[in-house]
């Protein structure tokens, strides 16, 4: 039995993931399909555009057979931890045999090389890497530096930087150490990225990346956006539009965002996952200035503060999500197998995933105290079943129910806002 | 030299207010008269229709020589709380002499009669009290009726239901048992509060209560505004609407206070000041069903927790005010005198007060640094010239920054939100 498993985001579902999903069945030609997706936010570090079930629920209409979420712990990390909790929550099925990855070298090999210096860190890279980082660099940027000068050293020849600095080739290399990480016997593969690049903020037709696609969305210009998206994808789209629940944009976090920045001591924001440097001081400062996020954003980034992190540590701070809990977080991985959605032929996927995975698998995520409960007693009781810490459990899936909970102020029509998704929406079946 | 002290919240100023000042300056016939006055957050457990700075500016217009800001801690505390913060600044001063506060039984004996029960607190009275606590009402009654009960008991005859069901003299029994606290020699006197209740719903013409008038501002009924203002307060009203920074209204700070309260575990909300006999339980269900504030509020009110009570306690959750602090706040009243206004014959006063106060008087709030630092080094040298606790007085000013910093982010007027009012708005002087 082959099982194919893809990590998405689908914000929103487009021309370009359908593509990457036929090509990654072709390449395997699995039994089934299962995709871990990021939740409410995305690992950009923003509000995903749509909520995660609208987006679930067009994943199984377009192929997927069975939709998990990642933790919302791991969707706002960077690639490290992003790819720590996706890959686990593939490898903690128990049924994944193959994970399909967009690369935009493509080159696995190299990927491969590359993942192997940075899991097993020798020495002298090491070195090169702490040399960089103290010049300023952003951390990606010192570690780019640091790999080609110390493969440059092993006299290994390739042309390293082209692939160090396309985002797919990142992540994707994130996903071979996270595989090395769980020890696990998932079989990796690589297909080309086509045309538009993740970063892409134009419009270029048929195939556009889903920032161009959020931007005409943003603008309302629907009419572009449905010759980038499938047409059940644009469906859904506009029906969520119309009830008022998307578009979902970062601005629309201000006032949450900005309360809390602004009320935070350096001795708080120094706790959060992410925030040290020097960037407690620029949040603290810059928060009272900045009318806005874009402007807050603007103010706070620096040549080593990129972008991303700042938007990413912005959530971060916003969730209170701590250094030591992420570190926690990472070290032991996700524990549990949240289900958003399935197909008839998925619902035979997970007879077999809980048979064979030794996490609790949620179709119901009001059971979760129930489970909680069982976890305790079985590691009372000794009968062990589940792999997963109690304690760790419990505030990962909190944490994805706040997350929703949190989404749901955002929405257009404040009606929606007291609405509870993950106590009252049920598990979507296709 | 006679200095007449007035506590004041001008939220706006209205022909009530106006009547008020001049029938307490008939009465005292005062050298100088100072008010002390809520900031950017009132009693009520609000943000202020209008920012303090409009509002002190209004203030010397209509006859007061010096507006001194209430420091923010006691200004969303109950009128025990308001009253420690309010008369301890007055007190501070050094300078006042008498203090006049409205009074609807305007009876001062029977109201220095209670507030001598209460500041004693005989056993017997306590014992009345705990018991009536017990039956589940909430605490003014539980005290309204032991209070009652006590008295009967000691034959003391007097309509005492009427007086404590009264908003203005509930708060005189406070100012009365602050005095004590302080052990001040300022004299007090009443005067009739006249027409107009002070929770009065609708408008009744030239003298109408405050939320009446407020509820057109909202309303956008200017040409009746103008009938209960006087005309410089209608023209700072107009002005700062104008500019986009009022109205303010409590449901304007719906996300930051849902966002803050969805994301807060009950042990984190039993640490805030008042939150607890369940309350904790009633905020962390009703903050993630109900769509906004009023909803919310309606929610979470019973007999026990009411509509004010729960007001206050959710600008005490969003601004982290934590009951231990409370507690020291109040056991040491404010700590520093902070000028938002002042007249030509005001500067006279600050001149004389700067010779007799212990505390320091701030007109530059910029310095509030180099005066925590002179604080320091006097407590050092041990020359004591100021009585201000170093810790205190920094806490309590940079609550003040804070709560403003937080109100900007209100303002209809985005791009006025990254405006620092208290470091860069100067000191009003007419």
């Amino acid at each position: 039995m082959k099982v194919l498993g893809v990590v998405v985001e689908y914000n929103p579902f487009h021309n370009g993931h359908l593509h990457h999903l036929r090509e990654a069945k072709t390449l395997i030609n699995p039994d089934y399909t299962i995709a871990v997706m990021s939740g409410n936010f995305v690992q950009r570090g923003e509000p995903a555009i749509l909520d995660k079930f609208s987006r679930a629920e067009v994943a199984v209409n377009m192929g997927v057979d069975v939709v998990l979420e990642l933790p919302f712990v791991y969707c706002i990390q960077d690639a490290s931890g992003f790819a720590t909790g996706s890959i686990g929550v593939l490898e903690r099925t128990n049924v994944v045999t193959d994970i399909v990855f967009g690369s935009e070298s493509s080159n696995l090999e190299v990927l491969d090389k590359i993942s192997s210096i940075l899991y097993e860190q020798p020495k002298s890279f090491k070195k090169l890497l702490n040399k960089n980082l103290k010049k300023g660099f952003s951390f990606p940027n010192a570690r780019k530096f640091a790999l080609v000068e110390y493969l440059e050293s092993s006299n290994y020849e390739h042309n390293l930087i082209d692939i160090l600095e396309q985002s797919n080739d990142i992540l994707g290399i994130e996903y071979l150490n996270a595989l090395k990480l769980y020890d696990s016997k998932i079989i990796p593969h690589t297909i080309p990225r086509i045309k538009a690049g993740y970063n892409q903020k134009e419009f270029t037709g048929e195939i556009s990346s889903a920032t161009a696609i959020r931007n005409l969305i943003e603008k309302n210009e629907m009419n572009k956006v449905r010759q980038g998206v499938p047409p059940f994808s644009y469906e859904v789209l506009l029906r969520e539009i119309e009830k008022g629940k998307a578009p979902i944009i970062f601005e629309d976090m201000r006032d949450m965002i900005l309360g809390k920045l602004r009320m935070m001591k350096k001795e708080e924001l120094i706790q959060i996952d992410g925030v040290k440097e020097g960037l407690e001081t620029r949040y603290s400062k810059f928060s009272k200035i900045s009318s806005n996020l874009t402007e807050l954003i603007n103010n706070v980034k620096t040549k080593r503060f990129t972008l991303t992190r700042v938007k990413r540590t912005l959530l971060k701070i916003f969730f209170d999500l701590k250094e030591r809990d992420v570190k926690l977080y990472n070290s032991h991985g996700p524990q549990y197998l949240r289900v958003l959605a399935f197909t008839k032929k998925g619902q035979e996927l997970l007879g077999k995933m809980k048979d064979l995975s030794t996490y609790p698998i949620i179709t119901t995520p009001s059971t979760y105290r129930k489970i909680y409960n069982r976890l305790n007693d079985k590691l009372l009781s000794s009968k062990k079943r589940y792999q997963s810490i109690p304690e760790i459990y419990l505030n990962q899936i909190e944490y994805d129910f706040l997350a929703s909970n949190i989404y749901t102020l955002l929405y257009k029509n404040r009606a929606l806002s007291s609405y509870e998704p993950d106590k009252k929406q049920r598990v979507i079946i296709l």
